[in-house]
């Protein structure tokens, strides 16, 4: 395809997507179609001849939309929810053009620059201390198998070469993210050596239970060595105390890591700075643009007061090899598993700069002041209640008539196309979710939910 | 930003994209910033009020190709070359405005569906059996840890729960790629414990020599797991003797995994059907997309015969929680480490459709008969070598006259901006590595750097 056709497809291509932006909000949120329906309607053998890119683009807008789910939907509340903003997709388009890998500095510099910049800026924007490095990882869960790697490496450096031998183990509360799991069983450490802290009526780990853990794991003859707190966790948007949890991981000697994916976004609106107090302390703390930052998939940012354990713990290039370098240049393979890096900052320095801090902060303040008042009409109705504070812009509620209830006002919602909610079960009961972060939602959309819900109750 | 606002600033960023693709020829291939000037004209803050886009993309275009370096070139030899193909970067815009997480099907079916159908049709491609289950990953690196991770799975089910007890040994070449060393030491078995195996003249790894190692470590009460053999090797684009290595795995009871990203790609073409006879009788395979088959990165395809083991490795669902979901739906989330999972397979829809097997397989078949008669140049100057056998579009060689000559001509030609080229050491000695990869590298492009090479000689 010459650049001249592409133009021409791009040009069809742009309008697409414009017209989609547009009239997203028409859709059905969640998708109609069932198992095999998309597949079915491709052929089961790739073609053999090549063909016109407008018949595909003609297949692509005739046969994708209705088998996606749409994120990018004003009513889109399930899990969080999430913004591929314009400014994020623009920078998208040219990296997709550029299609450079940063693996090396030189390979491309501005992707290494880049990436530090904008990581810097954040940085600040969240209020953490200038010694924090920072890398950017496709996903929250390679971010925080790389924040347990880290720890693992600073408890038993031996077992780069060696394999591991002592039981490490991990804390986390029982609210934590399923990929704390899926990092300590990647890492080869064993799921029996994760321990889940109970969580106090805020659904906040308890320090104390912590603390008794920790005790009883080192009388038991095995080794504490990280431990893991959210701020924001899935299932209810609840906040671990940093501060207390702080104090014990330094008393033990633990990595402290924090999962700060969702809830750290919150930190650049002055209303809620706070959430991080105490994150200074920690290890290493993870937060996604790609969550409540207006930056389209994929993009977690990851930040280390230690780079030096992780780089030791990842890197394979002896430091003698390292003197074709310039100084100061840092080559951020050494710091991970993967290879090839996408020019992410990108997305991430055209939201920044489109929306500056005051605009996204701006963003999160409407998102929590709408879910604060989406959970006062719940509130307001006899027949439901809040089940969870409302600390951020999700809003945890239930019917009072118990799971039946629930469950028949979740399937109502979602397959009504008004909206898409998911669920959580908090003490053996089903707690309906609602997440409020497509930048384009309203409080007339929340309105028009809660209508809904109340007709199907 | 408004969709209208969008749609301006999107034509104008296509008009940007056209007009790089049909440039990019005419730009200095490996950039010429030095650390910290990219970042050095950026704030070291982020903006407190957001700027116009305008500004942004005209900042763009003043700050970033300088900073680049263009992979998306002709005359980019380097590494492994890729392409950003026009219809894979129209791909990527849908794929960001969509702005979809598969982590499950009903999260957006189609990209679970788009993602088996598309590596289905890969699959039979490259000559598979069916019984390939196929997943996208984002780099090779992660399919690899992911193959390495079901292999310890196979070998030790039980260190899932209770972590890595037994020394677990895996085999690759000595001229395997760093993402096995790095793989083996995240999964915590320890590069002590990883067996790098003596090649053959040809860089082929010696079987006889990986059936003494295997023998000598269960001899000494290890316990071997895993063999990753190489379809086209980082250095030299060597090829592993796959059904040897398979009958050596098969006796032995290992996971055999292949690493096929760049080579594999080959197999398109009936041509080079061949490189990976054998390869059915693997436990998996990847092969990359983003490099050989004009994927914008990232897209890693993984392959396995035993899905049941990798997702026993990594799905945390109980089974009996499995009963919402209709039969056969696949959710991607557990087949690997990442939650998140970008709408990937769109892309390759595109590139698959646009070129049909015969576009792809053309293109490939003349990347290898420029490299063949690139080879033929420098044999026929008794100044130069060329030092492992041209199986692919890389050729490997050298000046006679020692290091110090080809580091000059390295350091000559990828300072003048005609071209940008790699290097490897081989028996001690400096090789210099021209990758054909970019699907706009012409014969003409490769006499242009051949001339220049003869003028730095």
């Amino acid at each position: 395809m010459s650049p001249e056709e592409f133009r021409e497809h791009a040009h069809r291509t742009v309008d697409w997507m414009a017209d989609y932006l547009a009239t997203v909000g028409e859709l059905p949120v969640l998708t109609r179609v069932k198992p095999g329906d998309l597949t079915r309607k491709v052929p089961s053998s790739g073609p053999e001849r090549g063909e016109p890119m407008d018949a595909i683009l003609t297949d692509f807008e005739r046969l994708i939309p209705p088998a996606i789910t749409h994120w990018n939907h004003p009513r889109f509340l399930a899990y969080f929810a999430i913004t591929g903003s314009p400014p994020g997709i623009l920078g998208e388009m040219l990296a997709a053009t550029l299609n450079v890998n940063g693996m090396l500095w030189k390979s491309s510099p501005a992707v290494t620059e880049l990436e530090a910049v904008t990581l810097s800026w954040l940085r600040q924007w969240i209020g953490l201390p200038e010694e924090f490095f920072g890398v950017i990882y496709d996903t929250a869960s390679i971010s925080t198998m790389h924040a347990i790697a880290a720890a693992r490496h600073m408890a038993q450096p031996e077992s780069r070469t060696a394999g591991l031998r002592a039981n490490l183990t991990v804390y986390c509360s029982e609210q934590a993210h399923s990929s704390i799991d899926k990092a300590v069983l990647t890492l080869g450490m064993g799921l029996d050596n994760l321990r889940k802290i109970p969580s106090d009526s805020r659904f906040s780990m308890d320090p104390a239970a912590l603390e008794r853990a920790i005790g009883d794991d080192k009388a038991a003859g095995l080794q504490p060595c990280c431990a893991v707190a959210t701020v924001g966790t899935t299932a209810l948007a609840a906040i671990d105390p940093l501060p207390a949890i702080a104090d014990i991981a330094e008393r033990h000697g633990l990595w402290l890591h924090i999962d700060a994916a969702y809830g750290g976004t919150a930190a650049i609106s002055e209303s809620h700075q706070n959430v991080l107090d105490g994150a200074g302390r920690a290890h290493s703390l993870v937060i996604n643009p790609h969550k409540w930052m207006l930056t389209p998939v994929d993009l977690s940012a990851f930040y280390t007061r230690r780079p030096d354990t992780l780089r030791a713990a990842f890197s394979l290039i002896p430091e003698y090899l390292r003197t074709e370098d310039e100084p100061g240049v840092v080559n951020l393979m050494d710091y991970g598993v993967q290879l090839g890096r996408r020019f992410r900052a990108l997305k991430l320095w055209f939201v920044m700069r489109y929306y500056g801090r005051e605009g996204l902060a701006a963003i999160i303040e409407r998102h929590c002041r709408d879910a604060a008042e989406f959970a006062s009409w719940i509130e307001a109705d006899p027949r439901f209640e809040v089940s969870a504070p409302v600390l951020f812009s999700l809003v945890c509620f239930r019917h009072r008539a118990g799971d039946a209830a629930n469950r028949r006002i979740l399937d109502g919602i979602n397959a009504s196309g008004l909206a898409f909610l998911s669920h959580t079960v908090l003490d053996g009961q089903l707690v309906l979710r609602a997440a409020i972060g497509n930048a384009a939602t309203t409080i007339e959309d929340l309105r028009r939910v809660w209508d809904k819900i109340r007709e199907l109750a």
